[in-house]
């Protein structure tokens, strides 16, 4: 019986996972992404995450069949370039023969968000579908496809759900353009929104205040989290807002693409739960033009581990 | 050597053409779409119309390898449903069953603007591609897609990019939803914009009185095209926003999809041509996720026999 490594490299940590061929995890570990230093740094800790996660799991990484890696950034034959979160990776850095080197074992690099929508499909909330739409609503709004069984990547780019248009000229959204879907709902736009109205326009609410008591430096999921159950106004028309962009972008894809399932991951998708998948299921329905049979919309059921055993299945499956 | 026959149905005229297995076209005829009666009505006209270009090829119609019918509404099992633009065809209809018997060879639907999309992949402007959007460009903008080499239809209604969202709470559709790309890029839309302006609000325009000497009932593409000839600036205005609204819309699409070709085509597409297609194109670059790479946009190239040899495909290629 062959065992696999999965590593979930984010902007915050990174996660690593020793797992069975039934992607039973044996093992585990998480670091925190380094925030300085560049790629070779990045892949110090992934290594030493991974030995961590095989230590605990009573493996030699040299004996894994081979470790899968979800990582930001633009990803082509293991390399990975532009990985906007990660520190100093402008240019393209060979993450995967890094690691192979290191490790002693095959490594095969895919794209974070893809990897996790893989990993609903197979494991998760998207078992149920051939088709489905995945969109991990976190600091930025990412999304992944799967086409009748299969990752749908296109040219490598597809998936790029959170720069659907929902308004003409509208608001600046952190990758420059205007009007993108993330503009609205992504937890950095919602954030620099929030900090105008309330610093220069003097709205009132409690998001910072409650920052600062959980020891944050930025409104987390569960800072948005803790406003909306204290009832703060400018938290919940900002929610209302963002689900509004969210019901009319995944609608958009929806009228283009047919999928049976819709699955909402990410910080803010996973805090929020089935509430909110809910709610973004009510705002997509005034634009779905097949609106009699609307897709299924779920949360993603892959816990805190998802990115890491997802990761796995890139050499488990050999995609 | 087997013939095909092939049958493209409009809301205006029938076009169908017999052709080898090359798809050269052998003999053509066309009807005008009943404008009264029922699907029965509609039925018999396509029959006449194929008689009449088996007739021109020297072909029996009964000895054919099977004929292929591009039809607007919901297509299911050779059975139409709800074809909006044709009398009376608001139920399902048996159009595969009903053409068959009356033929005496095997008939098959499928949806006009896939089966279109489709020829300009294997035959036209989307040859040099796998994966490719096709964007119908008329009355309404109706949409198809090609992924790696095959239709892609969802769940039986996918592409239908004229009802992407490119503004939240935007212009009345005439799907009866709000913010469509085809809410301001549809003819119907357009004609209904200007007709609001000119006779509401005064704004002055050539249009009518072109469509009055071109003996039109409607703003024909032919009669917008005329007006922006003459520099119309009401005309010129919306067709600005068209194309806004076309290139926002699309790289919508583009973002999630990351196909390698647009084929631009339907009646307006066609006749605006190459300087629309570049200005669409240039309409969709604020807009695209990955800027440096956009997509190839391309006017379809198959004629006004495109969509009859377009379906005789799904008896030649069994699709």
């Amino acid at each position: 019986m062959s065992t696999y490594g999965g590593i979930d490299l984010g902007g915050t940590k990174i996660q690593a996972a020793i797992v069975d061929e039934d992607s039973n995890v044996l093992g585990s570990a998480r670091r925190l992404t380094p925030t300085a230093g560049g790629p070779p740094d990045v892949a110090a800790e992934m290594e030493t995450a991974l030995r961590d996660a095989a230590m605990a799991a009573e493996v030699d990484a040299a004996s894994l069949a081979g470790v899968g890696v979800g990582s930001p950034g633009t990803i082509a034959d293991g390399n990975v370039r532009s990985a906007r979160n990660l520190p100093d990776w402008q240019g393209t850095f060979p993450l995967a023969a890094t690691l192979a080197h290191a490790l002693g074992c095959p490594v095969k690099v895919g794209n974070d968000v893809q990897v996790a929508t893989d990993a609903e499909f197979k494991l998760g909330a998207g078992r149920l579908y051939r088709s489905l739409l995945g969109v991990f609503w976190g600091t930025g709004v990412g999304g992944g496809l799967i086409l009748d069984g299969k990752p749908w990547i296109g040219r490598g780019g597809a998936g790029e759900i959170g720069h659907v248009v929902v308004e003409i000229d509208g608001a600046r959204c952190t990758c420059g353009r205007r009007g993108c879907m993330e503009a609205y709902a992504g937890r950095a736009a919602m954030e620099l929104h929030v900090r105008q109205l309330h610093e220069q326009k003097g709205r009132k609410t409690e998001l910072f205040k409650l920052m600062r008591e959980q020891g944050r430096e930025r409104l987390t999921s569960g800072v948005w989290a803790r406003a909306l159950e204290r009832g703060d106004k400018l938290a919940v028309q900002t929610l209302d807002r963002a689900v509004g962009a969210l019901g009319a972008g995944i609608a958009s894809a929806i009228n283009v693409l047919d999928v049976e399932g819709v699955i909402i991951g990410g910080g803010l998708g996973v805090r929020l739960g089935h509430p909110y998948a809910k709610r973004i299921a009510e705002a997509m329905q005034p634009h779905l033009f097949a609106d009699e049979r609307p897709p299924h919309v779920h949360v993603a059921a892959l816990g805190d581990l998802g990115g890491a055993v997802g990761a796995s299945l890139l050499i488990r499956d050999g995609a």
